[in-house]
């Protein structure tokens, strides 16, 4: 960890001041390296993670766009804007800037083995934004995390910047790695123990440092009566299609899905479920606490199964097919957080309603924080749309209106994060997705010169 | 504590949807108010600081300035800008705002009984962003604080918003007031010691909060050879000036100056320091801090007295005259932060150098973090500013040529914070002054609309 920070260090003193184009080419190159390795990585990552090789293909395909992505960014200034006032007999002249920290640490995720890992959107903002990067693996997948690094290293020595990103692997390490001195800024996407454990970290220092931790998220979707009045069975199936994505192991995923009591719809859901194939859960240990989440859900009086599926362990590893429970929207409010806490896997919970008001009113009570909330309402129904919109906002960063929060587009209007538990820090640049994620790895500093005049 | 808080939360209910126009027009008010109530705002705090009556009319003038600037930036659309991303067939349209959080909670400092207390730049920056704000008074001035809190009341009475603004006292009062459930964030400018503290809190409740914190900075000044061959004497009667100015009890005062060993400089200081009479510091509590501190700093056997000055107490207060100390900048660097921690008070440190740059490199290994540094060289040593201007961007988050820090200039290209322990949280929108600082009180809220064509 010192000898990887040491290193990530002394390329800061270089890469800090590389001007844009410079900084644009390395980023490019990055890109350009992930799709050479494009076959040996998507392989590795099968093996090592269990999602399949059209998700991932598509996973690293976008890795490589996002880091082109922050490559224009960077090339167009966009990134780099400085507020300029001049002065006048009595004000100084000023320059704004926005300074990169120092060396990033990234805590890699394990649920996207390139996106939100070694070259993910995490280290493609912070190079972008001047910063060095010392990336602590995910356990998960060592050998793809290994093979994406030995891709970027390749990149990056024709570029004479090897050390520019540095790669760890192991809890101590990333606690002492978060501990280290010279170490200014760190992000982090995970659950909410491992996140609030290290965010402590973090701000113990004798000089605490930002951390931005992308933790766990219940993603609420309210389902108004004019919606499955109109299209009660697409949305069963686009429910099922988005739970059971990638084995329902997405930050974005929805756990919470409020309907109207007694609906057809729930019947739907169950049809589609029934139908869905198991899915190998990424690690042992997360498919370990997917079982116990999954039967202490299942295990509450006032919580009926829908669809029970199953969590089997075969050859080390835990496989699962998608369950669906139900509660009574009065219940669900009295249960708290045993249900409001995220089950990272192919698992979620209906919540019925007589009344759409009372929907609004629990899903305030029930949910803190979450990434993203959803509502679906009649195609004409736009007061309720409304109505819905205004409570969300306050629970989330993203509410979507008539969709599903899966896809995080990479728009320059695009924010990754919300209220906690979902981020460990609810400030705008909180963002790990977007141009504003930049922000999150520099500090202002003003250049102030002489009164004219003086 | 408690009602104040459910008052401020039933109010935000109000106010976080308040269009732009009735905004400005409350900030509008509560200046007019503080104009109203001039001589009796800034006699009590004469009788409570013991800072002068011009110096305190400038800082009440500022402060109703201040509240006019966020009325202004609310009023022109500058506070409020979105992004918006039209949609295509492939990615829906987005819209992403920033949002107030809430309850904001606003620690009043001790310096600044106006411009960082009851309706200061936090008070205005919160109202301006849509927050509510419980403040929590300082001990040091309570009169003062109640007399601004009944004008600004009168002002929200007219406005029927009696609510948006609160005030608490008592330092348990205040903890408890961090911990509260509809606390959703809070600033503070003060001691290192009580934001820590108070951040830890913060950091502590089963949901974190940003917690902004203005602490202790060192600010260092630089004098180049060529700066005082051509202004010796200017210059030594600025530093006196500044050093003691509001008895030196301001955060950018400058605590370590650098200058060639030797130098006449340190004659010109001692007879200007000399000239300067008592001040009574801000109360009892700090002037003992200051006693403290000032005779830690002179026992250190490296560091010899230049002008001894006073610390007396009388009727209860702590009277001080400026205490001039100097070191040579190699034992400088081995004293560690027993000199290179903040001394509150009249009191400031000069550094010998026999060159230049081992006079930047002990500024680089002496200072942590800064909310300014300064660089004073010769009218036409462009390479030296540039050079000390590197080194001291990496410290602070303001860097002055040819100046003394003191004035924070209320421009777009301000920043009012910089590196640990100047600030506990150094990210872009940690600043307590400028348009900048409404950032601190929102979070990011994204609208996502159907995909155009589903």
């Amino acid at each position: 960890v010192d000898a990887a920070v040491a290193t990530a260090a002394a390329a800061f003193e270089q890469w800090q001041h590389a001007p844009a184009g410079r900084r644009a080419g390395v980023l490019r190159a990055l890109a350009e390296a992930l799709r050479e390795d494009h076959d040996e990585l998507v392989e590795l990552a099968v093996g090592e993670t269990g999602l399949g090789s059209d998700r991932l293909a598509g996973e690293l395909r976008q890795t490589s766009l996002d880091l082109e992505t922050a490559a224009g960014a960077v090339e167009s200034g966009a990134a780099d804007v400085s507020i300029v006032v001049e002065g006048d007999g009595s004000a100084p002249r000023m320059v704004k800037r926005e300074v990169p920290l120092g060396v990033a640490a990234n805590f890699a995720a394990g649920n996207f083995p390139f996106a939100f890992s070694v070259v993910g959107v995490d280290t493609s903002s912070a190079l972008a934004a001047g910063c060095t990067v010392v990336v602590k693996a995910h356990p998960g997948h060592p050998r793809t995390s290994e093979a994406t690094f030995a891709s970027a290293q390749r990149a990056l020595a024709t570029a004479a910047l090897p050390g520019i990103l540095q790669l760890v692997h192991g809890t101590q390490a990333g606690i002492r790695l978060l501990q280290h001195p010279d170490v200014k800024v760190a992000t982090f996407t995970g659950s909410v123990r491992g996140g609030r454990a290290l965010a402590a970290v973090a701000a113990g220092r004798p000089h605490p440092i930002p951390f931005y931790g992308e933790l766990g998220s219940i993603n609420p979707v309210l389902v108004a009566p004019g919606a499955v009045a109109e299209r009660r069975e697409r949305l069963a199936a686009e429910f099922i299609d988005v739970i059971t994505d990638s084995g329902g192991q997405v930050c974005t995923k929805p756990g919470l899905l409020f309907v109207p009591r007694g609906d057809a719809i729930i019947a739907a859901i169950a049809e589609h479920a029934g139908a869905v194939p198991r899915h190998r859960l990424l690690y042992p240990a997360l498919g370990e606490q997917y079982r116990a989440r999954r039967e202490s859900v299942l295990g509450l009086t006032s919580v009926r199964t829908v669809v029970e599926g199953d969590v089997t362990s075969e050859d080390g590893h835990v496989w699962a097919t998608p369950t669906i429970a139900a509660i009574d929207v009065a219940d669900a409010t009295a249960a708290g957080d045993a249900i409001s806490d995220e089950v990272f896997g192919p698992m979620s919970l209906v919540v019925e309603y007589d009344d759409f008001a009372d929907a609004l009113t629990a899903v305030q009570q029930m949910v803190h924080g979450s990434l993203t909330a959803s509502v679906h309402a009649g195609a004409d129904d736009a007061a309720t749309k409304e109505r819905a919109v205004g409570v969300l906002e306050r629970l989330a960063g993203r509410v979507v209106i008539d969709g599903w929060p899966m896809a995080v587009y990479r728009t320059a209007a695009q924010h990754h994060g919300g209220p906690s538990p979902s981020t460990t820090l609810d400030v705008p640049a909180a963002t790990s997705v977007g141009l504003a994620a930049l922000g999150r790895f520099r500090r202002s500093v003003v250049r102030q010169e002489t009164v004219s005049g003086e």
